[in-house]
């Protein structure tokens, strides 16, 4: 499919972790139109399995200010500059929820709203965990809480669970280890 | 978990789709931070799932801007004012696809990236689907392709599928109806 041509470029915000940029573009068909886009720097996020030897899962119970509510996440944040993917999952691990994994593997990454935003998140599968105690930041208001295979696989369904990076994890999970 | 308290709030931008808000928020551990806000009128998507017998799923390849790439997609698109999400599921699916759906169920409603915006969407599985004629607006570049549910699948699990709600969509449907 044939490519926008961007016409014109506008920083319009710079924030603490995103920027708002309006473009000037003309589409392939002639349209003219002005598209807002949130640039973003990516972000890692991480399902912590702990084989016990039945399947859990750790999670974040997790204010999140822009949804006006606690809410169920896997551990995840903002890349750091220059920072991989992996070592991005590996770190918020262990700072939002205190584990430390022995294995780590890429589930896929994701586009999370990609009308609006360049944002991606890569998921990450965690296995071998060994439990430690967590040092969030100051302005993250989290507790972890762990739940069973089945629990978790419950409020997927029942829509507790509502993130999308932590409904595409937790699902290819499923597909991958055949849960 | 205890909420925060706003204590000033500044529009920044209002765009087509999207405003951009400054919270001055005080956190309930006592800290006082600026948070950006994208505030997002919610959208609906929707699985056409066609039983021939076997499984089908009608994909779109949209070029999406702000991705910079042409990406696969199920039918999706922004709540009209006052719209029930439902009618917006309906609505999107006919005119991206030309689809009409006999029967419409809700999946879910996710959260698509609640660190820096209250979008939701609401995803629905769409059966008893006819063909028809798209229409889609000016400002859509899209394509419909039908794919088999196991090329679906194939394609979630090797990268090829990267959006957020669409492997959400996918794997509830799976998960839902143990295909």
């Amino acid at each position: 499919m044939a490519e926008n041509r961007v016409i014109d470029t506008k920083r319009v915000f710079s924030g603490r972790v995103i920027n708002l940029d309006v473009d000037t573009v003309s589409l392939a068909n002639g349209v003219e139109i002005n598209l807002e886009i949130i640039r973003h720097p990516g972000a890692s996020a991480v399902v912590p399995l702990i084989m016990d030897p039945d399947p859990k899962v750790i999670l974040l119970r997790q204010f999140r200010h822009a949804a006006g509510d606690t809410i169920w996440e896997i551990p995840a944040g903002v890349l750091e500059k220059g920072e991989k993917p992996e070592d991005c999952a590996v770190r918020e691990l262990a700072e939002e929820s205190g584990a430390r994994a022995g294995k780590i593997e890429h589930l896929s990454t994701i586009l999370t709203t990609p009308g609006f935003t360049n944002e991606v998140i890569h998921l990450f599968l965690a296995t071998e965990i060994e439990m430690g105690v967590a040092s969030p930041e100051d302005d993250e208001q989290l507790e972890t809480e762990v739940r069973t295979w089945g629990e978790v696989m419950e409020m997927i369904e029942n829509g507790t669970i509502r993130d999308a990076k932590t409904i595409s994890a937790l699902l290819l999970t499923k597909n991958r280890l055949r849960l």
